[in-house]
């Protein structure tokens, strides 16, 4: 075990850091919580002293063990294979493996990064326009994420017990209720989500119950 | 095993199709290779037919034990986990994994995404606008990459030996090399490359190698 407790830099909205907040929560794992606010003064996460912990200037980013680890993936990944014995967010079963991974990758890297704020600056200046770009790649993430649920989910995202799909699943959802994606059609991601809400794992979680929550 | 040999539904020049190449041909895992022309007539990865095999009509796609997997990531941890004494391509340390994963992340969901085709097409109808975001995505993608092999790389990108983020690596500076990306401050980057493109496994992966190669 790492001798002191790990740290978490983390902005409340940023949804790559929650996804590693619900799988640090669902492991019962204690951290320090550090805030790196990404919009203030132009951001935080663009400081030196936030860039020797990650040269990408991105949230989240681990410390444990005297070590910095970060994108979400790899350390939901990391926390998985430390902490074996509580909580799997992964299924034992290969294949099934395969499967959490791919809905993480359809909202990890065919999702969340095209409509996430430096990229969504870059396309345009113009709100309406930023939010029509966001709108169009999330709605088109989730109906992929539908579609896998259609054949794959239980009462989770693949059968009945959490994965690492959950912990993304929820806050690429609250990114499309942000950019006022219609979701009447995603049966499968609405049902999912009426019950991920619920947990306690998932409530800890929430940006709103973080200390930087505005 | 599986009972018959698998297949991957790829395209020479997609990047992700390439990454598990790669890793089939480090793994030496024999594969029917079919091909998805993602250009010819608007694309046949949005034909229905694919669209069976990956809602999403992106390519690659891998057909193993009579399952259809997406998502270049998830499918090289299935070939890791599934072929587990050919050529590991993940190290054995949790902590060793976690800094793969990164790089591979940084890659595949930090850059990769963002400059792709499709992304590309939606930002901009002008060709002049839309090399210009690609070029800067992965001059972004690939500071952030130089910035960890800094840290971590030896022979390849974490330690000595290849692993996943070899496998992402190349085929990102092929696509750095398309939009004329100045190379010339990523020193291990280019070292790196250098090495791993005189390696029999990515030779036989490589774009032009492929038989739907123009």
């Amino acid at each position: 075990m790492a001798d002191s407790k790990p740290v978490l830099y983390s902005y409340w909205r940023s949804s790559c850091s929650w996804r590693v907040r619900i799988a640090l929560a669902l492991k019962k794992v204690e951290y320090e919580y550090k805030a790196v606010h990404l919009v203030k003064d132009g951001g935080e996460q663009h400081k030196e002293g936030y860039k020797t912990i990650n040269p990408m200037g991105q949230v989240p980013a681990f410390e444990f063990d005297g070590k910095n680890f970060t994108q979400s993936m790899a350390i939901m990944e990391l926390l998985e294979e430390y902490y074996q014995n509580c909580c799997k967010i992964l299924p034992s079963d290969p294949f099934e493996r395969a499967k959490v991974r791919e809905i993480c990758e359809v909202i990890n890297s065919g999702t969340q990064p095209i409509q996430n704020l430096s990229v969504m600056k870059k396309h345009s200046s113009d709100q309406a326009e930023r939010n029509e770009w966001s709108r169009f790649w999330i709605e088109k993430g989730l109906r992929g994420v539908e579609a896998k649920l259609e054949k794959h989910s239980g009462k989770y995202c693949v059968g009945d017990t959490i994965t690492m799909a959950d912990c993304c699943l929820i806050p690429q959802v609250y990114n499309a209720n942000r950019f006022a994606v219609s979701m009447e059609h995603f049966h499968n991601i609405n049902r999912i989500v009426a019950c991920l809400e619920k947990h306690e794992a998932f409530i800890a979680a929430h940006p709103d119950s973080q200390p930087d929550a505005q």
